[in-house]
């Protein structure tokens, strides 16, 4: 039995991550901390939780437990990332803090000097499906943000494969509203959302392109930039991406297509639909799955991605790496 | 007073219609016909609508108006118009009949003969930005698509300015459930569109396709294609149309900016926000308003633009498009 | 022309109130106070609101208006009140400060002494209905809050009417969000609202209680007691409440249904359905009407009663009672 | 491990019962029917579903399964009951054909005959916290309706008890979008759900009134006459009952909400709240749970109750039922 603690546990995705550890047959989670509600219980925050005490993190009881999952905003997390490790602990941080492994990159998107730089190098990112045979030792990891998984997953069959592509690649992302977090502000108020439809931050402006960018190179050092536009749905939970990206020469969607049913052939999480079909939200929503469509349009090839934001995109996908990081099934409490 | 008709006004299109009609000061309508409502009224489909009685298409007075609003089906709207030319009236068609010059084309998008190709060269695209000057002699005006009016009205400044482009240019649209129509289908039921967001007929499949090509050919003779994607969002009404367009050479977004606020700047019903801001379809629906952002990504130049789709994406500029032909204000009832 | 200045525009009543008058034929607004946005915009809050620069409260020119409307946190309302008046503009006031007429009874309720107790003899009670006589004189009226006026306006036939009741009488009513205010809160998060319904302060906790009971025992000295349930339904705007009376002794709907098409059969904003048909959210929002059915269970009527809880709840019954205030029509900017 | 069939599984009620059984342990699906998709799987017509082939109601293979579940429209159930009786197998019926136990009730509401009126006084009304005693040896079992399930558990404590109730029962309920079926209809349309509530069939006039006043009278033989106002919620799932009943005599909270504590102390899946509190839909959406607050209001007890309409109120209540029929642990598939 694996003994976890979580850390962050009232926002959405630790939320998630301790419905889903709550089920988990070889997890049992020893804490869960909030700083807002330390004191009360889980159940005070979220009817439908399991009924747990909130400890303040500062009295985290990290020599009862294996791993502790991060859920807590960025920098902080990689404070009490260092804290974990050095009690012996594995890490799984949802934060973004250990994501992109250039300091200076960090530093320019996070407005902050990285509060562990040491550290970055051997974080592994964890997009599990590109990640496996680096997890099993690894005793740090990133899990990858909402948005990336979406995308990365959509390119990485086209990425891998030695296809010359043309232009930047495009993508244009939405997200429901749980991406925002916990925090009630006018973004989130109901009467802004409803009825309403927002793009933000778009074209070069949000903080998960160079986290994709890096990604990308690794799989393509000469692959396109990115321009990626994330917009808000008036829905609690899901992203969808439509990724367009232009292939030079010929090309027959056939072959294409087969690019992706083939990388994704044995995969427990990822789905390919046909060519020409696409997915929706209810295809992922409450499922830690990536359902992918291929078309084509003329020499673009568009790619439909679509994820459950909080799970395949955070709290899933981080009890998959875990899953894969203790070589239990990799599918263990996902289904 | 201009004397008018309305067929088919039990559809959105048709009620958004007669909503401003009603508020109108010049104009009065004579009768509003309806197939499936026939003998009701229109407040019994409606129940916030004017109180008119519903006639059946076949006993509508053509002789007792000035014009009439077609809000039928396409290939039962030009036989109508047929109809209502030779009786004299000016027809404002707001379906897809007349909207594409070419027969062929129709045909081929629209699964049959034209049936009144005759008419196809004398047919005003009514977008009323670009057709102002002719539209006051005109007999038929065509109404454009929803879709069509944003990502048309987002492209028109860099399309009409000598700026040499690249690659395809590529509309990502998003639009609310009132474009799918009045009539219950599995797509409009509300558990398939709540908390759901689905891509449909993306790349080069949807028919306003060919209506955005050729009047970018018109614009621009060497346009680049188009790749459509349009998706269905879980609200109500509005479109947002987030647009990429790859600009050859070195430019800055203050010039290209100034294209649209140079080109837009008398404009009533398009509005140009500063560089790097975006619309929101709160910034438009319910009005007859254009709301377009410029933003920048590398050589890409992203626009985005919003509508009402059921407003100026249909019944508001078929009254704009009216208003010039009949040499009123243009805004009469608009505001 | 009237003279009119809004404090407190930017709530989501102030936004309504200014979007009314703004159209009104015979009101101009000369200034608007928003403490949180003073000197910005309005379009800087609302992007389709009308251009209105936002001033300090204090620095309200009194001196240039006829009238002032308070949309304004209670006790802060009653103080501006005091001010306004003394500077000689009338004062129409859409807080909960004048409504109630005992003193003790708002102390008990609102958690502090009133501000300006000597003016609650004074001022009137503004359900248009019922106020009509009483506004032309008036220099000070309460508009009424938004639950009162669903249900009162369902009760007033029956308690007009000499008909014994028994028992209490109960008003389940359901309201949009925009009735929480637009002060971002847990309340308000989409994540909170969206696919949820929920009770609160039902029975007799909420503050629209004692103000109803006031009304009703105005009407019926011997009104039984009220119970009143609340609940937040996921929509942005509107109030429905479904309203139980048990009447003593042997009844006929269609005399019961009498009482009410006579009460309102002029009405410009009341709307009476055929007996035993009920009113939807459909029916009102986005207008200053109340439409009303009425049903028959056994002894019990059950009475439906709609309306725009910022216009018929609020705005739009503020510029009504202005209308008759000011001797307009009392129609005027309100269809 | 029992082995079941399912009839008429693509309905929300059929897809949701499947789900559930998809992941019971000691259950295997041996066939699904559906009329509309025979011959198609189950995921053509859901994407999340299991990968079930649907086969057309008269190939069903009864001769394999030990019981099986129909989702089947009233009277088609009836007649598939008794093959499925006269087959061997036990019956768990989710349509409302068994629930009533007088034929002649049933021919008044449901406008037909009874197909099997022998067979209704054998059937158990599977209400589980009420039938457990019933339901082991039973052939065959009438799931509750859902507005039903809602109303009674939270009426059941009070009725059981020896308490006077004056004046009839008020039941004011919303429920979600699923309720009204998975056929596309104006009612289901989006644009007519979304920012909409509406009351309907409200007083005496739904189907589950009868349901209801059965059961209360089966507790107290004098219970009051029940007034049953239902509504329908723009959301997904869900049903909120907002109960009202008058107590003869002085009463305490406290000793009222004892009776329920004490009642459901056992219970798997009936969750009481402290006195005052009210649940909301957030509470139960996705659970088999019920969750019932109790609230004085002067002599009116008020009962908030909430139940996942699809869960509790149909397919997880089925399952429950057949838990016990079948003497496996109640809770087994079901959390």
């Amino acid at each position: 039995m694996i003994q976890a603690g979580i850390f962050g546990v009232t926002g959405y995705t630790g939320y998630e991550l301790v419905r889903i550890l709550a089920k988990h047959p070889d997890v049992q989670v020893q804490f869960a901390t909030s700083q807002s509600f330390a004191g009360k219980w889980l159940t005070d925050v979220y009817p439908q939780a399991p009924h747990l005490p909130l400890i303040d993190e500062a009295n985290a009881p990290l020599e009862t437990v294996d791993v502790v999952f991060l859920c807590l905003p960025h920098a902080a997390a990689a404070a009490t990332a260092v804290r974990a490790l050095n009690a012996g602990c594995k890490v799984i941080d949802l934060s973004a803090d250990f994501r992109l492994h250039d300091p200076a990159v960090y530093a320019q998107w996070y407005g902050q000097e990285h509060p562990a730089p040491e550290l970055l190098e051997t974080a592994v990112y964890g997009l599990t499906e590109w990640a496996r045979e680096r997890l099993p030792g690894a005793d740090l990891v990133a899990v990858p943000g909402c948005y990336p998984t979406s995308v990365l997953l959509g390119l990485r069959p086209l990425l891998a494969a030695n296809i010359p592509l043309t232009g930047p690649i495009i993508a244009d992302s939405k997200s429901g509203v749980s991406g925002a977090g916990r925090q009630a502000s006018d973004t989130t108020h109901f009467m802004n959302v409803a009825d309403n439809f927002a793009p933000y931050k778009i074209g070069r402006a949000h903080r998960h392109l160079p986290e994709m960018e890096q990604v990308m190179k690794w799989w393509k050092a000469d692959a396109p930039p990115l321009i990626f536009s994330p917009h808000l749905l008036p829905v609690p939970r899901g992203i969808l991406s439509t990724i367009y990206v232009t292939i030079a020469g010929d090309w027959a969607l056939g072959d294409v297509a087969a690019l992706y049913t083939e990388m994704y052939a044995g995969e427990p999480f990822v789905c390919v639909l046909p060519p020409g079909q696409a997915p929706t939200l209810a295809h992922v929503t409450h499922t830690n799955n990536c359902v992918i469509g291929v078309t084509q349009a003329g020499q673009t090839l568009i790619i439909t991605s679509a994820i459950d934001n909080l799970i395949k995109g955070a709290a899933g996908q981080a009890v998959q790496d875990m899953n894969v990081m203790f070589r239990l099934d990799e599918t263990t409490g996902l289904r």
